[in-house]
C-alpha cells in the first residue's frame, strides 16, 4: 500500500482554527499566533472522511510510504525506515527505534521533512544538531541527491561526527550561539530547506512529527490494542508530539476506543516541557545544566510537548543521568545497547513507579555506539592468559 | 506462526550420509570424516514431508522465530531480529543487515546458538571474535541469562570492545595464538557453550548458519522471487552457506523453481575460500596478509564455503580495500553508512562486471559505527564562523 497522501494543509496550534496550505511548510511557526516569547508550531490536516481503514490491515513492516494517506507527500526513496520491533522486558515493552536506517527514531522524522525540501525545489537541507538529527537528515538528503549542512557544537562525540560526514554532509563544529543565526542564512541566502528549529520556543519543520505517526500505528497492530502509557525520551517533544497524534487519529477513525496517557521523559539538567506544564505556560525555555544525555537535553521547550501531554492525561517526569545510567545498564544486561538518552523513557517509567491498566511501551530511540566516551577507554592486552583471568 | 521445530539431527558435510543425533551440537566438526588437514561441518537436517507451505505465507517480520518449524529449537526470548529491508540501490539489492539488535547479521546466528547453549544447560557461551559475533553472542547470552566470555584481540576498534562489554560480557584482550587453546579451556574445564570455531578448518558451531537461511525466506518474500544472484561479505563463510541453504530448501519445499548464484566475496589480503575453489580442496587456509576489513580477514576458510558457490555456480570473488572503501563511500552516498567488511558484498559485484537475468542481492552485514578509526578523528571548531565556511 503506497497510495497518495491525504494531506490537505497546515493547522495553527496556536488557534486550531487558523489554517494555511500545505506547502510551503511554514518553518518559522505559525505567523498569526506566535509572539516574542512564545512561537506556536503547524501540524498537518487530512481528509479524514477519506481514509480506508483497510489502511491498518497491514503489517506494521518497513517503509513508511505503507502509511502513505496519513503523511505528507513522501518523494525521497525509503532507506527502510520504520517497522522497528516491540521487545519485552521486565513486564513492559521497549519500542527499539535503533533499528532504523541510521540507528535512531529520526529516520522516520527525516524521510518526511527531506521529502518536503524535494517538494519545495530546494538545492539542499540544512540542520543544527549535534547528533542523531544531523546524521539521519545528512542519510536522506545523500538519498534524495540534494546537499546537507549540518551544523554541529564541539561537544559531540567524534564518533557521531564522522557519521553525519561519511554521508557526505558538509559538517561543521560552531558555538553554540552560532548555530541558529547561520541556519537562518542558510535558509535565506542559500534557499537551503531547513529541517531544525528556528523559533523562540520549539517549532520545527511542521510535517516532522508526522513522521512520528507511524510509531503509534506499528504499536497499535503489534500489540493488537492502543498501550495503556507511553514513555518517550523527550528533547523538544517532536516525537511525544507525533506519537500522540497518532493514537488519536486511530481514535478518530474509529479503530480504537482509548489513547495512551503520554509521559515526556527529559533530562532533571532542564526539562522545558516539566517547566511550561507545572507553571501552566504554554511553553518554556530554562537553564541547562549538565548532563550526559546531548540527545534530549536543551533548555527550550515547545508548545507540542505540552499538548501532548496535557490532553492524554500524562505527566512530564524529569530523570536524573544516574537513573538514565542505571537504565542504559540494565536493558543491555537484556541485549539491548541504547545511548544515554534512548534510555530516558525506561527511567522515566521507573521513577514514576505507577501501575497502569494495560501495556506499558518505553520508546528506547537509539544505539549504543553514539553515546559520548564509548571508543575512548583502551584495553591492555592480556600477555599471559589463564582460565583464571577469564572467570 | 511460532511453531514447533522439525529438526530431527546433525549430518555430516564430509559425507551426506553419516547423521548423528540433534544433540548435543557436534561443536567440533564432524568426528567421521575429518582430518588433520580439513575439518567438516555439521549441518541440521529437518523433517521436510512436515513443513506447513503456508509458514511462506507470513510476512517477512521481526523475529525468526516465526520460522521456527525450519530451525533448530529456540529457547533464547527474542531481541527482534531479523524482518530487515531490502533497499533499492543503483538497479540492484541491498539487504541491510546493519538493521539487527546488535546492528550486524550475527544475531540470526545468535538466537540459535545461544538457545543450543540454554538446551544443553550451560552456565555461559564462550567465544573468539574481534567483532560483531563476540558482541552479538554477548547480548542473547543476557538475554538468555547465561554468562558470556569473549575473547578478542588487539586489533579491534576500542568502540567495538567498549560494544561487547556493555552487555554484560567478560572481554579479555588475548594474544591471537592463544585464543584458540583457552576458548578450548573454558569449554572443556567451565562447561561453557561454544559459540565460535574449534577446528583446524572453518566448522563452528553446526547451527549457527541456520539462523542465516531466515535472510533467503525473507529475500524471497520480499522480491516475490529468488534472486539471479546474491553477494555475500565473506571470512568463515556461515552466512553465505546460511543463505544458500535456505534458497535449496525453497526449492526443496516446491515454492521456488531457481535457486540464486552465490558470490563468496572474501579480502584480497586472505581468501580462503577463493584458494579452496582454485586449487579443488574441501577447505584451505592460508597466508593473511593487512586488511581493515577485520570482520571478515582471516586465514582460516570452511568447507561450507566451497559447497555454496560450487554448488550454487557461483564464484569467489576478491576484494581489495581500496574497493571496498569505494562501495563503501557509494553506498554511504545514498544514505547507508557500512562497516568496510559490510560493503564487500557490493565491491564484488561490481569487480565481476555480469549481469544476471533477474535480481541481484548484495548483503550488508554491519554498522559504520564499528569501522576501524571511527571516532578517532577530532574536528576543530570553528570559532567566527561565515556563509562562506559552509559551502
Amino acid at each position: 500500500m503506497n497510495s497518495t497522501s491525504l494531506a490537505t494543509g497546515q493547522r495553527s496550534l496556536g488557534a486550531p482554527s487558523i489554517e494555511f496550505p500545505l506547502f510551503p511548510p511554514l518553518t518559522r511557526g505559525c505567523p498569526k499566533t506566535s509572539t516574542d516569547e512564545i512561537a506556536y508550531p503547524l501540524e498537518v490536516v487530512y481528509d479524514y472522511a477519506r481514509v480506508d481503514r483497510r489502511l491498518f490491515d497491514q503489517e506494521p513492516g518497513t517503509d513508511i510510504a505503507r502509511w502513505s494517506p496519513l503523511l505528507p507527500p513522501l518523494h525521497v526513496p525509503t532507506l527502510g525506515e520504520g517497522g522497528t520491533p516491540l521487545v519485552e522486558f521486565d513486564g513492559i515493552y521497549l519500542k527499539d527505534e535503533s533499528r532504523n536506517p541510521t540507528w535512531s527514531h529520526k529516520d522516520r522524522l527525516n524521510r518526511v521533512t527531506v521529502s518536503a525540501a524535494v517538494a519545495a525545489g530546494a538545492p539542499g537541507v540544512v540542520v543544527a544538531s549535534s547528533g542523531n538529527h544531523g546524521a539521519s537528515a545528512a542519510a536522506y538528503a545523500a538519498r534524495a541527491g540534494l546537499r546537507a549542512i549540518v551544523l554541529t557544537s564541539a561537544g559531540s562525540p567524534p564518533a557521531v561526527q564522522a557519521f553525519a560526514r561519511a554521508y557526505g554532509a558538509r559538517v561543521v563544529s560552531v558555538p553554540v550561539e552560532a548555530r541558529w543565526p547561520l541556519l537562518r542564512e542558510v535558509v535565506d541566502r542559500l534557499g537551503y530547506h531547513p529541517v531544525s528549529n528556528q523559533t523562540v520556543t520549539h517549532t520545527g519543520h511542521p510535517f516532522g512529527p508526522e513522521g512520528y505517526k507511524t510509531i503509534a500505528y506499528e504499536m497499535f497492530l503489534q500489540l493488537g490494542r492502543v498501550p495503556a502509557a507511553v514513555f518517550a525520551p523527550t528533547g523538544y517533544a517532536e516525537l511525544l508530539y507525533g506519537v500522540w497524534k497518532g493514537f488519536t487519529e486511530l481514535r478518530l477513525l474509529g479503530l480504537a476506543d482509548a489513547t495512551p496517557r503520554m509521559f515526556s521523559c527529559e533530562t532533571a539538567a532542564g526539562g522545558p516541557h516539566a517547566r511550561a506544564i507545572a507553571t501552566g505556560a504554554p511553553a518554556a525555555v530554562v537553564e541547562l545544566g549538565h548532563s550526559d544525555a546531548y540527545g534530549i537535553a536543551g533548555p527550550v521547550g515547545g508548545h507540542r510537548g505540552v499538548l501532548a501531554v496535557r490532553d492524554s492525561g500524562g505527566e512530564a517526569v524529569l530523570v536524573t543521568d544516574d537513573e538514565m545510567r542505571q537504565a542504559q545498564r540494565d536493558l543491555a544486561r537484556q541485549g539491548m545497547w541504547q545511548e544515554l538518552s534512548g534510555a530516558a523513557g525506561l527511567a522515566g517509567y521507573r521513577r514514576l513507579r505507577r501501575d497502569f491498566d494495560g501495556p506499558v511501551v518505553c520508546i528506547a530511540t537509539s544505539s549504543g555506539f553514539k553515546d559520548m566516551g564509548v571508543g575512548t577507554e583502551t584495553f591492555p592486552l592480556l600477555e599471559n592468559p589463564t582460565l583464571e583471568d577469564l572467570i
